[in-house]
């Protein structure tokens, strides 16, 4: 089958072998897949990752392992990314998505959906409902991991909240704030990618327009641009005793001064993958429309191509369809 | 009158001149006053102040403004040393500490406690009973610094903590978590401080001895070394969707990694300045011993002697006496 691995060099193999089926596994055809940025970062190195990449994606069950209810043969499904071990303290505790035991598809010890074919536990899957279209369908995974947000830190009605960053994380938590009624102003660096956020009613704001009166005056400020000078500009929004909630995995390299969070006692809240049942009510209840946040759609023969496409600058969603 | 000054050099200066008594305030005659890393980082640029240094002290009132309570005169007190306006937001809800109109003794734009007089509001005087003498009085301050986690952290009974950093702040925040019986585990690098730890009952670990058992295995660790290194640690301490207690302020000059923050979902939260009631009630009920942290008494005359004393790795509390 047609798999994008990434080991060493990044290749589209046409003969990568099937993958073979657990117990409680359901084996899916891939449909359509969206490229993350933390796809392009394991092509530089992080999380040490060698394999199929891929953990954002729609596809049809196509077989199921012995263990597994026959009724989710055929379905449409999207899934959730961290496969655990359901044996832990922490499984028990609903939170598989830590579990020291698991894999993460795409991503650590589990091949991904950059292929035509690959494996989940049935527990992962979520059958989805015919009103969410293919594309919608696939920006799942980065919608729930935006809603984690509000899983972690208690948003008040009137809360004044701040996301920094335009990209594509950005983005899409501002899809999902906007659609969950939150008041907050989108903070970024491009008029462009602002200009979506401003046609789904959210206030925007150019870097280069923050003055001396937002500074210190956000209860909550979302990090979503990965890059230190963007963590100490918020950092300076947050009102003291606030909270700044870290989306963006950063790495500072020029240094970093943590004094005015001690001195402001400010709460930094990092925050990784969520749930899909909340994004999926969110999407079924068409409360988010992704459309705009697509840059392309490529057929998965040009696997390679999208995949550059991705990693240039300023690029939104690039999907893949199979 | 003497005061130790810092303006671009440190110097005892035999004749500054006593301060001016606002309508509001209290003129207090220094008994002992306290030595505090943030005093050393002052001279090395902290905050750009200059004046007199000096936050952490016990004295006795000798003077009020036309609007203090005569009782107070007379009396042996020790004080908050954040100077509100006692008229936003943050002072209407109690939070004088984070008042943006605020001074801070001998930090920012208020003249310190290491002189023979000095000037406080009424408001932020404590009269201390005769049981506290003044060794044990003149740690207030630095103790309310580590009672400050409890206000914002909930340890519950079962929390698995561990306190990293042997210094002063650390065994101050080590004598405030033992009298509240807090089940915790002092790490750090000397053997010698950590048994200041260890007599009064808690577990202690040196920094060599920690294996990957720990790694990952707390519910709140406190960072109280103030190194990037030590904060490296912490992170790596704390369990996923665990707390961080930050208490010194660190600059990374080598960079920081805070990929695992938001991979392990982990909450870092800055903690500074506490409230003295709190700890009072402790050291009236003589639940806490300072005894052990001090590591010499001073003459006034010696101030500068006993600053340098201070700025030496590995001092434990350095105080004067006028």
């Amino acid at each position: 089958m047609k798999a994008l691995v990434y080991d060493e060099e990044l290749k589209l193999v046409k003969d990568y072998e099937k993958p073979v089926l657990g117990d409680n596994e359901v084996l899916i055809k891939t449909i359509m897949a969206g490229i993350c940025n933390t796809d392009y970062e394991i092509t530089k190195g992080y999380m040490g990752y060698k394999g199929v990449l891929g953990h954002e994606f729609v596809g049809i069950v196509v077989a199921i392992g012995d263990k597994v209810p026959k009724n989710i043969v055929g379905k449409r499904v999207v899934g959730e990314i961290n496969c655990a071990c359901e044996d832990c303290s922490w499984c028990h505790r609903g939170l598989q998505r830590h579990c020291p035991n698991r894999s993460t598809l795409g991503i650590f010890k589990k091949d991904g959906c950059f292929s035509e074919y690959f494996t989940l536990p049935y527990k992962n899957v979520f059958e989805i409902s015919d009103n969410i279209d293919d594309i919608t369908a696939t920006f799942t995974e980065p919608l729930a991991a935006a809603y984690e947000i509000l899983e972690q830190v208690h948003i008040k009605p009137d809360s004044k909240v701040a996301i920094l960053g335009d990209g594509k994380l950005g983005l899409c938590i501002s899809l999902v704030f906007r659609a969950l009624n939150i008041d907050f102003v989108h903070i970024g660096k491009h008029e462009n990618k602002l200009k979506i956020s401003r046609d789904i009613g959210a206030k925007t704001m150019l870097l280069s327009e923050l003055t001396q009166k937002q500074i210190k005056s956000f209860d909550v400020v979302v990090e979503a641009t990965g890059s230190t000078g963007g963590f100490e500009t918020s950092v300076s929004l947050v009102k003291p005793r606030g909270t700044l909630v870290l989306k963006s995995t950063i790495t500072a390299k020029e240094g970093l001064n943590l004094a005015s969070v001690v001195v402001d006692e400010i709460t930094i809240v990092g925050s990784r993958c969520g749930q899909f049942a909340p994004i999926l009510r969110l999407l079924e209840s068409k409360k988010i429309d992704v459309k705009p946040l697509v840059e392309k759609v490529y057929d998965v023969e040009n696997f390679v191509e999208a995949f550059e496409d991705n990693s240039k600058k300023g690029t939104l969603k690039v999907l893949v369809k199979f």
